[in-house]
């Protein structure tokens, strides 16, 4: 088959390459799924091989790396906004209303829109981590999206398995199914450090380890969790992680919001990752995670919305923003967490928690043509002095104009290019409508009024 | 002439009364520029009057008071996003560039700008402060907001005036101006506590108290105003302005970061009100404002965006979600601050901060039809359960449709009605072009490439 040549030119280029360089006016060129040039527009050749290229002007946008969701629950967005400032939502709302409600069609069809959203808003990988997740790398898959979808384990019978050598089993046949895949990779997420024996913890990143794929659990987020470490182990959640063997460089531990200086460096030590989740350990009043320790040490920590339930929102400019302003409180120092550093938790440090580094997170020769346009003619985006201030400080998800994931074109316009969203939401409401939590919606969308 | 009805049909109506009603299905009906009627769908009476009213069905939407930004500088869109992440921006870019680039025509343009911006956003009443004050007046009163326009005065020379008794009777001439408006009311708006002195503290206070109009102030905000009043004065900001007698229901007090518990009643013992800009405060790294204890005093609280230099955005949805997460987390309780209570803030606490709770935040009848409709078909705005917590947590400024100042249609379908983005931009990047914010852009818009 011929390849398909695509080059966006006129555009303010980010790279988030080591150098950091920004090209402006400048160019990116891909081939099929692959960048070939990056660089200024006058060193842009206009010969032959540009003369059947797709070309797309991005005058006055910037023009930057997919962003990379490090965690979420895809499969949860029947629990959006479903009692918010609730004291113990966890036990009122979310856990009988997955043990009632949950089964694989819901995960499917919630996944579908969980990765339209996330594609609309310009996130183009993400580390996704629920039940049935066949069905969620299956939705992932089908809408384009590059994607680690994460068997969850349990001790406790979950919704998808009773047993959790089930949910082993399959979570280890989803690995292999997706071995090849050019974009999916599966793995087995166990739920957190309370709720997964040391036996179940030990299986799951045995299996991770062995085929080179992301072990990603919940660490250090829950009072509980802290209070049962303390008590019953007089250890932390990471010192117990580190003394049963199950961290190391596939280790990505989402939150890490409650720890010690020894914790932190036995991250480092390790080559395990953090998935930093701002907006849903704040509105859940957990804390602030100590990130600019993490950052001291050189440990990979990218951003993560964590699940709709719990951030509401999917996309990544706004949890940019709240790291950002967060932190640079947390720090009392106004020049603390620049913006390009939050860029680059954004983009290149994801992936590089995710081991994707080679792959994307950047624009580079060679790389993936994962990227995304965002348009500056909006009112909030004037003027631009920087971009990266303006990616921080200025933008939200409406200003995602265009998104190519594996170089393929999946938003354009601010549209779904290849799918539909009220199709997409249609299917997911039907669903919905026929389990309880139809009954709980105020907004009786498409309903007969 | 003869009145124009306007009916909004099958909407979630979210009035912010006082019984907290919310009409689901339900309409909302104004007369020219009144509220005259709200309810339930089935309560409505499909009779005679209706038959010439303009009808918007708002299906599936969200139908709220319009927001109001307690402070802001409207004038400073030129420096959104230089020097974000500088340690000591105010005085490296900020002050300089006032002094050397900022005109009477530059702030009617940016103000023009502004205005826009925030209506975009569903903003429709605006506390606004800078220099050249009645130039932003007229551009906030051509695009049609609900505004106080208040001239700044300071002790040393400001770009517009060098000798601070002209600002004053610059100032006090704008009142008189404004007097009878519909919709602008103007106020002289003291800089700071340490930046004016007591006797022009004292004569702006004055004035705007016989007057009957907001006396409003940048007040304990900045670390060398705290260091200055302790060790110079052995007191606080506040202790010192109820010292000087300028702390009185006129008095609305802007950031109140740096607070004692005597601060907090001295506010409430005057009926003083106060503008919390929690992003700003924090991006610049200044710390989280005491608003609980506000809250439990019964202090108006309601919500700023600050100038677009300081916080970038100008949109109150975002300031909602930031005010929600760091309070909750401020406060150890996910369930703080709940949703409604934001929503609040940013409606009808805003109006009453600004003595304005007689004539809009809130839809009741009497009250000026003042309102926005928030979309719910955007993929971020799915599912609603309550639609409090769709606003906070899930909503942003992008799900504004539709929005109505004293009953004029100024946003349809994401759009300024009766004027132009483009041309409004066109003109205030002309304009920075000959001033030294041209020569700062990273991103030249519409130069040639």
């Amino acid at each position: 088959m011929k390849s398909v040549r695509t080059v966006i030119v006129n555009a303010t280029v980010v790279t988030m390459n080591q150098k950091g360089e920004i090209y402006n006016p400048g160019f990116v060129m891909f081939e099929d799924d692959v960048i070939t040039m990056t660089g200024e527009m006058k060193d842009l050749k206009e010969d032959a091989s540009l003369a059947d290229a797709t070309r797309l002007d991005a005058r006055n946008a910037i023009v930057m790396p997919g962003m990379i969701n490090l965690h979420t629950h895809m499969g949860m967005i029947p629990f959006r906004g479903l009692g918010d400032d609730c004291k113990d939502r966890l036990r009122v709302f979310l856990i009988p209303m997955e043990q009632k409600s949950m089964d694989e069609e819901l995960v499917y069809l919630s996944t579908r829109y969980a990765a339209a959203e996330m594609l609309l808003s310009g996130v183009t990988t993400v580390m996704d981590m629920y039940y049935y997740e066949e069905e969620a790398a299956k939705a992932m898959d089908e809408m384009g999206l590059r994607a680690i979808a994460g068997q969850t384990v349990m001790d406790e019978g979950a919704c998808d398995f009773e047993d959790p050598s089930e949910a082993i089993a399959y979570g280890e046949n989803l690995i292999k199914k997706y071995k090849n895949h050019p974009r999916i990779t599966a793995c087995i997420a166990p739920h957190g450090t309370t709720t997964c024996s040391p036996d179940l913890l030990k299986e799951a990143y045995r299996i991770d380890s062995f085929y080179k794929v992301p072990f990603t659990l919940h660490t250090a987020e829950m009072d509980y969790e802290m209070e049962y470490f303390e008590k019953e182990k007089n250890m932390t959640p990471v010192s117990f992680l580190n003394s049963i063997g199950v961290l190391g460089k596939e280790t990505l531990a989402a939150h890490c919001i409650h720890m010690t200086e020894e914790d932190l460096d036995l991250l480092k030590e390790n080559n395990a990752s953090v998935a930093h989740c701002i907006g849903s350990n704040t509105k859940a009043a957990k804390g602030v995670a100590p990130v600019s320790g993490m950052n001291q040490r050189g440990i990979a920590v990218g951003l993560g919305t964590d699940g709709p339930a719990s951030g509401n929102t999917l996309d990544i400019l706004t949890q940019m923003k709240l790291c950002a302003d967060f932190h640079k409180n947390e720090t009392k120092d106004r020049s603390a967490f620049p913006a390009k550093d939050i860029v680059e938790m954004a983009t290149i440090r994801g992936a590089k928690a995710l081991g994707l580094d080679g792959i994307t997170g950047s624009l580079e020769p060679g790389k993936q043509a994962d990227l995304v346009v965002i348009e500056t003619d909006s009112a909030n985006m004037f003027p631009v002095y920087d971009p990266y201030s303006a990616l921080v400080y200025s933008a939200n998800p409406s200003n995602v104009d265009t998104v190519y994931v594996a170089g393929e074109c999946l938003v354009e316009g601010k549209r779904l290019k290849k799918s539909n969203m009220e199709e997409i939401r249609k299917c997911l409401l039907n669903k919905m409508k026929q389990t309880d939590f139809g009954k709980y919606m105020e907004l009786n969308r498409d309903l007969d009024l």
